[in-house]
């Protein structure tokens, strides 16, 4: 974001800050991390989250999002725990793990790290192959079944920014697929074998994550996974630029959207259907869950 | 659009042609402008917009989709008259009224051109100015209201492309503007005052209409206006790119729209407080239309 100089709104003073366009409020770079802060706790707030007392799993990836949420959260006073997925890919993995680590380790935030090899032995390259599927579309859907089994009932916090939420909208609105519409909220409550899923960074950009972790002196993953892919990435270019020619339009279509959801709302037949998978418990549409059919699909195909 | 050898899908030669990606279909260059027709008919058709014996008025600003529309509906034997609005904005202006008359007199087309400087004499600049509005959203609102004076309740086509089409929904849900999404149907029916306008090119895109022309031996208006700005284009942009990325996404986007529109409906205040404007009879929510307040206001600068 760039920086410029300007009367605070919160200090009164006159030095360099930003101007944050959709909250119309220009605020002093020493005020932005406590505005920061502020800002995910009326969020937290506002769409009833968890209370002080809950104890939290953050999904920490390594990036500047999932970063951020962990320390607002933490000097928040919440009761979180880390919870780091790895998926081996290279570099970009090993950088992740080391920088979860000090980060947790400076913050005394408990760490738990696990690799997708614990639950797959197969590296997702080959899976990937196998499936004809693209690498990220495979590690996501493993990403969602191990932290959800590792949560065991608790909250799971996750970094998903404005900019996300936005860019699934509008790729699911471009695509009509009104059942994701009618799912794309800032809590997912509950379900049975499901855990609670909250996005407290709802309502904030990946702009103020990337300025709060600089000015929190936060190191973070910056390179991006080499499978990155996808139409979700086109959409997130989209939403970017659509925010730099209006700003402050992302939060107002956002808003707007959450007003509206119900419209989208079509009791899906996935809805209905939804079982649990006969050999793990998570929930499927079917006898069993992708992640244990994809178990059996690898079997056969090493046992030829 | 990019032309490569192709099998064509109707008259099954092994020829130079085009890949439409949204109907999954290739079509020889040879082949293209009958497709062009037949796919505009079945849109006149699918929407009721006329029958064979209606009379229509096709609004012909000179541009590549204006033209198309014309020559579609001439050829396919439809009774048009062409109706040609100038508003005297400097070489764009004087070569569209060069093009459209060198095209009716060809196409042995009625045509009627009227200058907006015969409804208000003052030029759009210092219109502009005055009403600090860019010239470009003066220009629309004083065509809408010529063209709808001159149809005298016949049936007006436009040259809106899918392109267009999109472009306005898109704007208009991230600005969650719900009752101009409301509005947005390839056909708007005759109210009170306010002409049926439709729309034979609602489901073709852009890239047709450009190769239509070129393949018709049609001259057209490629130059931009100078005062050509705004939000607008700004999605127009955004659509291309999406359907450059996702190829036939947007006019599965827009199908999907129309079938979900009822949802955008809300019938808003200003639906339900439309009247005559008591100076000249268009449809308004206030006493006086937006025309006659504007020339009320140019008056009363006028005369200090």
């Amino acid at each position: 974001m760039q920086t410029k100089r300007v009367r605070c709104k919160i200090c009164g003073s006159l030095k360099e800050g930003v101007s944050l366009r959709h909250y119309n409020l220009r605020v002093c770079l020493d005020c932005f991390p406590h505005f920061f802060k502020k800002r995910v706790q009326e969020t937290v707030e506002k769409f009833k989250m968890f209370g002080p007392k809950d104890s939290l799993i953050v999904a920490l990836s390594g990036g500047k999002d999932s970063m951020s949420v962990t320390k607002a959260l933490k000097d928040l006073g919440y009761s979180i725990k880390a919870f780091h997925i790895n998926a081996d890919l290279g570099e970009v993995s090993k950088k992740s793990i080391e920088i979860v680590q000090n980060f947790c380790e400076i913050e005394k935030i408990p760490l738990k790290i696990v690799h997708l090899k614990e639950e797959i032995e197969i590296s997702l390259e080959e899976i990937s192959k196998i499936l004809k599927k693209p690498v990220c579309a495979v590690c996501g859907m493993l990403r969602r079944y191990i932290l959800n089994k590792q949560a065991d009932g608790k909250t799971i916090v996750t970094g998903h920014t404005l900019n996300d939420e936005v860019s699934f909208i509008l790729k699911n609105m471009i695509f009509w697929h009104d059942e994701l519409l009618a799912r794309q909220s800032p809590v997912l409550q509950e379900k049975e074998g499901l855990s609670r899923k909250v996005k407290p960074l709802c309502l904030i950009t990946e702009e103020e994550t990337e300025l709060f972790c600089k000015l929190s002196n936060i190191t973070y993953v910056s390179e991006t996974c080499p499978y990155k892919s996808g139409v979700y990435e086109v959409f997130k270019k989209l939403v970017y630029e659509i925010n730099k020619e209006f700003p402050g339009s992302i939060i107002g279509f956002y808003k707007g959207f959450l007003k509206r959801m119900n419209k989208f709302y079509c009791q899906s037949s996935e809805e209905l259907l939804l079982q649990r998978c006969k050999n793990c418990g998570y929930l499927t549409t079917l006898e069993l869950c992708s992640v244990c059919r994809l178990k059996e699909k690898l079997l056969k195909y090493k046992n030829g």
